[in-house]
């Protein structure tokens, strides 16, 4: 029921993502009667694999997290978080209220043994391919323990992603041994004393973009701002060039060509519209796909959940959990 | 004598400033055997305005502050920044070691009355002109005083650079006013409470981009990560365009047309490499240029110091942290 454009974006992508995974079974959670009428396209092949489960409520896009939390006992949210507990799904995928999924989730599925706070990771692209960067906004205040757990699950997720060994790094204002806060280098001596990852160092912002890292770590507060500022600045790039091509005649003929290489280049840019984050450390799986994403971002989010669950990501994680902290 | 390019770099591009700038008066500030060999070419009518003061040492661009303060009394930067203590200059241009250069300001220059800390900030550009951003990375850890002070500082370095009444902004995670870290929080609190300061509250990463403020504000750890990360995107993006106009022959023709404005907007998106940032809060100029710089950054450095000594720049901060501190 969340995100901008509500159920009438997320269940037509639920029913091509459906289609294209033949052995995929889905339960739409929200109001019943609406969810039925947008499904009623559905090809008679595919139906039996949709679900419909009905909540009567649903929690705002502005609504805190606590009223989440306390206010409202069927909303869509918390019944589809339900069917991940009880075992009734294997992950969940929304695209409403950040906070308030966050907060859901820790209190309905509980975290892995030995991780105090959830990350929200996703990938962002790089001039050799990508990196998984976390945390994304979860977490504004980050202790030195947290940036390790965030780093270990961070490392454990690109390796079941497909990423052999993969490199990992703290973002920070400088490179030498000397720079950073407090967090930041405490973390460090964590993570330079840590078996089994490959710990790289301090990467700068620039750093992150040029590939030199799989896996880059900071807390919240930095991660949501890097992200966010990448999104503005990608549709700023674009605009940009579009304004250039527009400017003449000749430019204009250029810009026919160029402008859907432009906009391809914009999606790839901004990875939390088109990726979905994933949300890391819970007994769970759970994709948050963006408020403002489109039925290709959901159903990139949908795609993301599916690799997760074949991958059975929580499982993985709590086995190197043990092992490392 | 600093920067990546060092006095060959630095001088023509003084030569060609002093030329454009027939009221400016230079002295470059280094070893005089070799600043007096670069200086040869200079035309015979510039040449009084062309002033060279010997210094015997250089602070290494690795050098930690602490060893720049203390170890080097004869140190470029250190008797460059004593001309200007002394009133024998009007203010310091460097492109060398950001931290050292900070340190020995604050050390010979003092900041100013009610100042804490002093902070870098530069103009970034935005969908609908600049913004200026601060703290660049001069302090890691801020206090929400600190925070409201640089507030206070890059109001009044707009105002004095043309922006009337300019909108400040808080960077945050969120718009909403649970959002964001007890600093944050605190300091939004102080500015909704200080008079003739236009603040507008929070912003997030893409609103910095999209140009919704005129001051943008945050500690030095978020600022260095972002203008970084801007700076390798912005890279990122056009040479991933470069990639697309090279990969095939109708966009090879549009690449040939279109590649001086990837350039040019390659230039503008790194904003730091090419004006420069200003050191506010001491009592005193100092422009840092970017350690990168070339001949045409240094000139965007010493014009931007230019500006700040004819808008006399301490001299109006004083006056208005007096009322508002």
């Amino acid at each position: 029921m969340g995100g901008d454009f509500g159920p009438h974006c997320i269940v037509p992508a639920c029913i091509a993502f459906l289609a294209g995974n033949p052995f995929l079974q889905l339960v739409l959670v929200g109001q019943a009667s609406l969810l039925e009428d947008l499904c009623a396209r559905v090809p008679a092949v595919d139906r039996p694999r949709l679900h419909i489960q009905h909540a009567s409520e649903v929690i705002g896009m502005d609504e805190r997290p606590s009223q989440a939390l306390r206010g409202k006992p069927d909303s869509s949210m918390r019944v589809a978080l339900e069917l991940v507990r009880d075992g009734a799904a294997h992950a969940c995928v929304s695209a409403g209220n950040t906070g308030a999924l966050m907060a859901l989730s820790r209190y309905l599925l509980k975290t892995l043994p030995g991780i105090d706070r959830p990350a929200m990771v996703t990938a962002v692209p790089t001039q050799t391919g990508h990196c998984h960067l976390l945390d994304l906004g979860a977490n504004v205040d980050c202790s030195a323990e947290h940036l390790y757990q965030f780093a270990v699950m961070g490392a454990v997720a690109a390796e079941a992603l497909g990423k052999a060994r993969p490199r990992v790094a703290l973002l920070n204002v400088g490179t030498e041994e000397i720079k950073g806060n407090q967090q930041v280098k405490l973390a460090s001596n964590l993570l330079e004393q840590a078996k089994g990852i490959n710990y790289i160092g301090y990467i700068e912002g620039d750093g992150l973009y040029r590939g030199l890292a799989d896996v880059v770590v900071c807390d919240g507060f930095v991660g949501n701002i890097l992200l966010k500022a990448s999104e503005g600045l990608a549709a700023m790039v674009v605009s940009r060039l579009e304004e250039l091509f527009a400017s003449s005649l000749s430019a204009k003929a250029i810009g026919l060509v160029a402008m859907p290489l432009l906009r391809r280049l914009r999606g790839d840019l901004t990875p939390a519209r088109h990726n979905g984050a994933s949300f890391l450390g819970l007994q769970g799986i759970v994709v948050k796909s963006h408020g403002s994403a489109g039925e290709e971002g959901i159903q990139s989010a949908l795609r993301r959940a599916l690799v997760e669950v074949r991958e059975n990501l929580p499982q993985r994680l709590h086995g190197r959990l043990e092992t490392l902290l």
